[in-house]
């Protein structure tokens, strides 16, 4: 299984006035977890790994499931390669957490006591740190990535666009 | 056209150790802007405004398209409702700025001094808020919203789809 | 009067689950204030102002005297410098706001309409840019510091303690 | 000795455009800290514990001494009561982390490789949830809080204004 389950520990401060954590700080729930699956990968890797190079957000898309609210527990972000091509990458998400760490009776969790949050991908290009430009994909990259490959994120917008197209 | 300029002012805070605005604060200026133009669109609407009652943020997509510094000028948020059907709807946004505020030299602004930042999309969901349940446009909001009715955002992911179905 | 008055917007996501502006909040807020102000002394001053060179923020300070709610008008910051050595000052502020730019009735005003929301101090050390280090003021910069001097911050524990000691 | 140790994980957000943790984020961590050493005390006490009723900080002061940079590994937060009234208390908080932690080289660490990156002090007003009032403390809360008593913060302000009284 190539995913990567990364805890994260939520902040009081990530509710906002409703009292749930804000939509905003979902996505940045997701660089925490981001960053801290990078630090592996790069261990993991090759010194010429994406991680030691510079890499650039291109785009977020996120799909708010259940609001979550402040738990003293960490949430889990699954991480997975969803797509790559010769210059970018795209990371799909899962932020899930056991129904018993919610403050929250009666979410409805999986067999194994998960509720999804949320779903997500961003789009990540390699740059060259020292021209600042994009840049491709080496063949250790590549490789490392494939190691990783996940499916394509189950996102309703997907799903209500597949339905359209009939 | 129905779309709405909000200025949105930036703070330094905003900016990440990579010295530009965050990608996650660019959902931040969404937030602000999308409850500025709330407040205006009640004030312009009947007394069941969606504004009145609750929403809810069910989805967020945004693109990076040139990075944005720090700028003591505030950045302007472009706003249309890109989707509306009976229970939620798509508000479309365009962060602009004009080159000359911007610290950076060399930017590609349009003909009229603009330069655009980001494009994004959020699906917001009318909640009641006697029962916290989604509930469906009345006949009054249907009427404003087809007043403020805009184009879908450009996503270059979606030419990218198009272009990938031939 | 040499204290300067530095509008600085809300935003809404400043509110914490309580439904107020956040306590550590009111501190970037105070940033923002003196990021603006720094720039206008630096546009007064001669190029060897502080504000050229780097700052760093050597202690904060800060009493909350009415809790301040999300409001869609500014709150004003009154800045002035409350102390000044060779080689650091303070700042004094004070965070207010107009009564009648608040959602809450019945806040206790001064006479010209005025809420203090929070009163604060900052100790602010100067630093040269290519050591890193410490440096004292030049003679300019002490001449601009007087020119914008202001009383002591009047705060709370200041008050107690003078009472502490007879 | 009373003191309690709070593990709180950095994010990579915390750091500002100077690359360091800045210096508003400093509360934000003591906030952390205290939601979770109140949460501790709670569960220590009995159920009329000052944690189940609500709380308001009056007043934060923080001394910044060491730069802090982002480190993958937790910081830990010491807390104890430095100060407590009939219907406030004094926390002091000193923000530290292993010399080995931090990516920064020659970093000056006590005998027990421990570096102190701030210290600082928060008043805290113990309030009745149902009348929204300063309520006094219970005689239980009182003993719990003369068990957790520790000296006042060592804080640079006040050796100065000692020396300054001769």
């Amino acid at each position: 299984m190539p995913a990567r389950e990364v805890p994260v520990p939520l902040r009081w401060s990530d509710m906002d006035a409703y009292g749930h954590v804000n939509n905003v700080q979902h996505l940045r729930l997701l660089e925490e977890a981001r960053i801290s699956a990078f630090r592996t990968w790069s261990g993991e890797a090759t010194s010429d790994s994406p991680v030691r190079s510079g890499t650039i957000v291109a785009r977020n898309e996120v799909e708010y499931l259940v609001p979550l609210k402040f738990q003293h527990e960490p949430v889990t972000v699954r991480l997975w390669i969803s797509r790559h091509s010769g210059a970018s990458f795209d990371l799909g998400y899962e932020v899930r957490g056991r129904a018993q760490d919610a403050p929250d009776d009666g979410l409805r969790a999986d067999a194994e006591g998960w509720v999804v949050y949320a779903r997500a991908e961003s789009t990540v290009v390699l740059v060259d740190l020292d021209t600042g430009r994009p840049r491709r994909l080496t063949p250790a990259e590549s490789e490392m990535f494939a190691a990783l490959d996940g499916p394509p994120v189950e996102l309703r917008r997907r799903a209500r666009e597949r339905a359209a197209r009939g």
